[in-house]
């Protein structure tokens, strides 16, 4: 294990604004970057970046192959060594955490990760298709179980299991349409109520069209430095104290529960293992809701709420802002947007503003701990990240 | 740097048989990965492996989102993180170097890299569309430019500039389809002649068929563990040594050069760096021949011959086994075979058997030192790494 000033921190982040944009990749790259390098309060120099990562899907295709070349095109350092990391909708989480070694590994001191999905200029036939790849091809998506319709199953069985309320679910939806309406980035800014989440029209029952994350463009940088070295930086960095991974069986069909996913609880258990905190020092979390039912599934995998007591602990409001634990206070992926292999960055800027008293009306107050989670399809691989003030 | 004693050893490998072959991905990687575990001299059980990378580009678009979870499954180890890592041709190679970082940063002890391809089931029209995007998109693959004409326009500014005579390349492909008689793995067992080449018909002049690498079935893992663990696993260990990455312009117009890929020369400057030897130490090299013009770039930019001399060397048997630097003993991609994603994988396949002795009648006689270099592209990037026996 790394010694704590031998580990990675966070000393800057950019943002895009997240929705359905005119931008197309190259410039949402370019905007995320300069809004990272343009946010350390010391300033940092482009050819201070030694590596850098791409969490990316290729959402529509285009550059498909090669693509992390353009981030070293944008980041104007044509030369630096780039890869890209392609985990689904877990890709920046993953880009995140090869940083990560390449810092802890003493090959790197700066490392530049950015996620990127550009999705509303995909034909909108091909956007089914381009979705579904995430999931189990075999089984599901040329059977024809649509993405939305993996998570009814799990919300379904869940429902069955727990006696979980319709409204839990709607007010997932609710709460976080409420913390997106502080978040300038966020692609929704629109207060809903659970009555119009029920009325919404159904995509795979019991899921609505409220209950599901939108089409999203956008991109999100991050520049880690190793910890010895931040004070060059800023006075108030935010160290990575502890990142687990892990992966599950793609098909829903071979894995041993329906109400939980075992990638999530696998990857929070080792990242707890190597951090110097546990889950009841957290100030806040920012967790993978694509849908609603996705929020309740990780507080319950992630020991934020015991099994079938996430709706309990989301209908009494204590994932709310002011609440116990507050969950995805930028909006989560449900009303900030998600754009496949930018969330896991988009994650970890928040937990950046948050920890550093930087998020303005959506402050938590006195946030000195946090945990980001960014699940790969519906849970074949995912990704949890535990920081640190300072 | 890592100690010695931290720095990753590979301690078994697998490669399946390249080609045109029945067998779909799962298959592959299931060989693959079987191989690798049952070529360990004192066994390793599977449960050992802390986490695995993917090496794959994800030709045809067969599970394109999430691939790397088809690794666990077939590893037989729903869990354990994976994550694909690509890019394009140099997937494997950027995949090897994660899997080093996961080691030397002490974060794993054990480490599987799998490289993987499929490229033989997708429809003949779309193969070029799969093969373009890892060039530029915008300003070659969709303004008509084929990868074979990329690499036509490097094979002629570099007879323009230095007289590099026709028959040099000829004697790449030439040499390589010799070594590749004596490896059972290789797509092609078929000694060809400077004529033949000469004669084949055009594919983008002054480049002929016999001067493309071929399309490809295939896979090849590796297991890494740290170095003062090897000894648990065998007596005969490879170090990995250094390892170096750089990228450049996708685009050729964007370039500084047209007769040297700078990509190769950053990478190679950096493994070197931090290896414990030079290039004359060398026993033998796995370049990146995916046309018959890039192994003499390769020859070049790695430092193995002059500006303009790599034609010479190669002419007077310089490169051939029993040479004074032996380049691609497996056949190279130009007749071993070019699985995109899986080369990177294959060519450290090549060099553990070499390093260890058991490369059978391709074995460079008491070979201690090699280095391997992946391209991706048409050199957008690139990755160099260096092996030591023991």
């Amino acid at each position: 294990m790394p010694t704590p000033s031998d580990r990675a921190a966070i000393v800057g982040a950019g943002h895009t604004r997240f929705g359905v944009l005119t931008e197309g990749p190259r410039e949402l790259l370019s905007r995320a970057v300069a809004g990272a390098l343009g946010s350390v309060d010391r300033g940092m120099d482009r050819g201070d970046v030694e590596e850098a990562y791409l969490g990316s899907l290729g959402f529509s295709g285009w550059q498909l192959g090669n693509s992390a070349t353009l981030l070293a095109e944008e980041l104007g350092r044509p030369g630096v060594p780039v890869s890209r990391v392609e985990n689904a909708c877990a890709s920046a989480g993953y880009a995140l955490r090869a940083g990560v070694h390449a810092i802890e590994s003493g090959a790197r001191d700066v490392v530049l990760v950015v996620g990127l999905e550009k999705m509303t200029d995909a034909p909108s036939r091909r956007r089914r298709y381009w979705l579904g790849v995430s999931g189990d091809t075999e089984w599901e998506r040329l059977a024809g179980l649509t993405f939305a319709g993996v998570y009814a199953l799990l919300a379904s069985c869940h429902m069955q299991k727990y006696g979980t309320p319709r409204e839990a679910l709607a007010e997932v939806a609710v709460k976080n349409h409420r913390n997106a309406l502080l978040n300038p980035n966020a692609q929704f800014h629109k207060a809903i109520t659970r009555e119009e989440v029920a009325r919404a029209p159904r995509v795979a029952d019991p899921l609505g069209l409220m209950d599901c994350c939108p089409v999203t463009d956008g991109a999100a940088a991050l520049l880690l430095v190793r910890r010895s070295l931040a004070a060059r930086y800023t006075d108030t960095p935010v160290s990575i104290v502890g990142t687990g991974a892990a992966s599950d069986y793609l098909a829903l069909q071979e894995r041993a529960s329906l109400t939980s996913l075992a990638a999530t609880r696998r990857a929070a258990e080792e990242a707890f293992r190597r951090a110097p905190f546990d889950r009841r020092a957290l100030s806040l979390a920012e967790l993978h809701d694509c849908f609603t039912i996705a929020e309740l599934l990780a507080l319950e995998d992630l020991g934020l709420a015991g099994p079938g007591e996430a709706a309990r602990l989301t209908l009494d409001g204590g994932t709310a802002l002011g609440g116990a634990i507050p969950i995805n206070p930028d909006g989560g992926l449900k009303a900030k947007g998600h754009p496949i292999g930018a969330t896991g960055a988009s994650q970890a800027y928040e937990v950046f503003q948050q920890l550093r008293g930087a998020a303005g009306a959506r402050q938590v107050p006195h946030a000195e701990r946090a945990l980001s989670h960014n699940v790969g399809g519906s849970g074949a691989s995912a990704t949890v990240t535990l920081y640190e003030a300072g």
